[in-house]
């Protein structure tokens, strides 16, 4: 089997999709607009006033990109049937992103897990359609239970916590649980989760939700399956987990270490409650996007972590948005074999292709000069000072949703701006790797190779 | 002879050096710590009350690492004495860099029009000792001639244009033409060369000075030899000049667009004196470090394409700095070959081996990563905001010179992270590249491959 089953999967698909990357980026932009007219509708605001184009597109591109960037007040602009459409958008986004990416990692990759049960029956014609039906109900299911579970933590702490009648701490629990675990970073509350900051029975849940999402279907089938035998994990489940426990651990304590004493943001909760605030901070840069401190009363240093957290993001099929997790981890390994001075890249005992290494790569150049780019228009088009636009663009392009306030106050440009870049966020990475990954390469004669200096 | 001329050749040279990183860096080091304690006398201040020695240590790591970032007054400060400590710093810095890099390109280049004379007499035992003074001899008389050239033009426009008398006219002549051809921006006036803004004749010679530093003697040496036949000339030369042209245009057409009408900067200038003070702000972030309009007052819009150029900086074995603008073209064309799917990265007729390709993406994340950590510091360590904190970390990084006036602001711990970068930033890229590429690569056995998505 190996590759070649890889192989005929592969092309058994393409068949089907001609373009995996126009079918990506389709749906998504079809799913926006649908999102963009139903929120346009008066019946979707409390006002019943109705919401201008520009502002219901922004909302529509931020919830089914599962980014969260808001320009008006969730909570209290949108009536119930405005919400229900928002956190809908983020479901289809979240499972969209999740299955696409899933029947992605299923093709390209060598050994992951999931392959082998879907290409038990390969010798059958019609596989292509069966494994599509499997991969969807498989990632559905999985994405159901888990927000399943957090909803019902959080459903009962609202009523037991905070005495909410039963139907509202309900509906709060599954928009929150939809939200988090879909990395979507809407809230209901005008502050995010200032006001739990010190609660880990909520905090914690959204944190733990927002952290299952990111990972992706393909890490956690694979952790459920071969739990007992770390040995037998495929690279990109310990790449994803062992960058994720590294990043997470990291910007916890640069929180910890820069706020701790900051009179807007950790001064004022207590020594338990300041770490828990500092751990919520730093799980939710990757890509959550919810907040339980004031974003923008924390100091610079601050942000420019955030922003480092952000652009790598989550998992490479999870719900999380940035470069990936396992896009990061790869050049550092790739770094670290050219410094060792090692011919190859090898990770655990595997050696990875120089043909992946120059898609990180690509990848990595590719979301560094769209955020330069980004960054340069919104500083002209905006008085904002440069560590506010920085954050607001690749809080965009990660589709991460936090920001350091200035998503409304943006002109229309800038937030045509932000809406392209939510969605090249989106669905860039992962149609460009699916792209760059799937296609066949054109074989040509080889040229003399003449090695010019660098640095 | 080709490649095996070129090892037996490296492995001569390697023999006397045993390890050339450490040769740069250790010599570095040395003039760093000689400029320091000259600069430390009492006698080297106009004043005669001597130098503290952190800033004399800022400014001789500035000067010989021909920065040009400047913590007290060049003009005012320091005696003739001092001035010509600073002076001389620059030139055996400037010198030093020229010749270690050139050295290394013609060790490592497979076709620089360099070797063949070089290697002619390849079959001599003492031949590595010949070779490397015929590069010193040459580096040096190429940069003596070039600064005598633009020192006469400069010296007769200070006695003609600003009636100076003739000793002081070939004073400042020297000075700056020795600071321009060297890439180290030290200026005896307070407002840098704000004042010559509109004059042709004092912008144009210095701006051109900056470029063919910047350019490198393996460029230029076969420009002279081979300018009619352009099919000839090597990757280096041709990244060299195509990159910098590109990004000579984009700078001074942005600084055209963003500061055109900004009152501080380009405003007050008459339209063609606009387009001169462009052009000199567009070539000085590579990496010569003058300014004509002033970068305090510039928009923050400006100071990120400020950021970008003197980031990429000069060209790979001239007086610049930065990753270097081959490394830059290096990194485009390898990304243009991944997106459209091409197996080789081709230059002209020419193949990149995929060593070079991983070369270059080290010294580029390296580079990012250092710039991150830095600015995270200095963003702790000072009240000042993300824009300048940036401009200041890449400055140093870049041995570029440039500042948004923060310099003499910083506490003793940013001093010395400045001295760092400034110190890394000029002899970081040269050696790791010279590392890189010269060293002989561990052989390993190749584990089976692994592919796990990316993006
Ligand atoms: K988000
Ligand atoms: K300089």
């Amino acid at each position: 089997m190996g590759m070649n089953g890889g192989r005929r999967f592969a092309a058994a698909v393409l068949g089907r999709f001609q373009h995996p990357a126009q079918v990506i980026a389709g749906s998504f932009g079809l799913v926006a607009l649908v999102g963009t007219i139903l929120l346009s509708l008066p019946v979707a605001t409390a006002s019943g006033r109705g919401t201008g184009p520009l502002d219901a597109m922004f909302t529509a591109t931020s919830a089914v990109t599962v980014t969260g960037l808001a320009i008006v007040d969730t909570g209290t602009h949108w009536s119930v049937f405005g919400e229900l459409v928002i956190i809908g958008l983020v479901q289809v986004g979240g499972l969209g992103i999740m299955t696409f990416a899933t029947l992605f990692a299923v093709l390209v990759s060598g050994r992951l897990g999931l392959r082998a049960s879907l290409l038990a029956q390969a010798e059958t014609r019609s596989l292509s359609m069966i494994d599509v039906r499997t991969v969807v109900r498989k990632v559905v299911l999985f994405s159901l239970v888990s927000e399943a579970i957090i909803m019902l933590v959080l459903t009962g702490r609202f009523v037991i916590g905070y005495g909410e009648p039963i139907e509202r701490a309900v509906y709060y629990g599954a928009f929150h649980s939809i939200s988090a675990f879909n990395n979507a970073g809407f809230a209901l509350w005008s502050d995010s989760l200032v006001r739990f900051a010190s609660d880990p029975y909520i905090s914690l849940p959204i944190a733990l939700a927002v952290i299952v999402g990111s990972f992706g279907f393909p890490v956690w089938f694979e952790l459920l399956r071969a739990w007992r035998h770390p040995s037998r994990w495929s690279i990109l489940t310990r790449l994803t987990l062992g960058i994720s426990v590294i990043l997470l651990v990291l910007g916890t304590l640069a929180f910890m270490v820069t706020e701790w004493s900051n009179p807007k943001t950790l001064g004022p909760l207590s020594d338990p409650a300041k770490v828990l605030a500092a751990f919520f901070a730093g799980s939710m840069p990757r890509s959550g996007g919810f907040n339980s401190i004031d974003i923008s009363q924390m100091y610079p240093s601050s942000w420019l972590v955030t922003d480092v957290l952000m652009f790598i993001g989550g998992g490479s099929a999870g719900t999380g948005g940035g470069i990936k997790v396992t896009t990061f981890g790869l050049l550092a390994f790739v770094l670290w074999a050219e410094l060792r001075g090692e011919n190859h890249v090898n990770i655990g005992n595997r050696r990875i292709p120089e043909a992946i290494q120059r898609q990180a790569m690509t990848i990595a150049l590719l979301g560094v000069g769209l955020i330069a780019v980004s960054t340069y228009a919104l500083l002209v088009l905006t008085p904002h000072t440069l560590d506010r636009v920085l954050f607001e663009a690749i809080s965009a392009f990660g589709t991460t949703g936090l920001s350091t306030g200035i998503s409304a106050d943006l002109p229309p440009a800038g937030h045509i701006l932000i809406v392209v870049l939510m969605f090249i966020g989106r669905v860039g990475p992962l149609t460009l790797g699916s792209a760059l990954a799937l296609r066949e390469r054109t074989t040509r004669y080889e040229l003399p190779e003449e090695r010019p200096i660098v640095g």
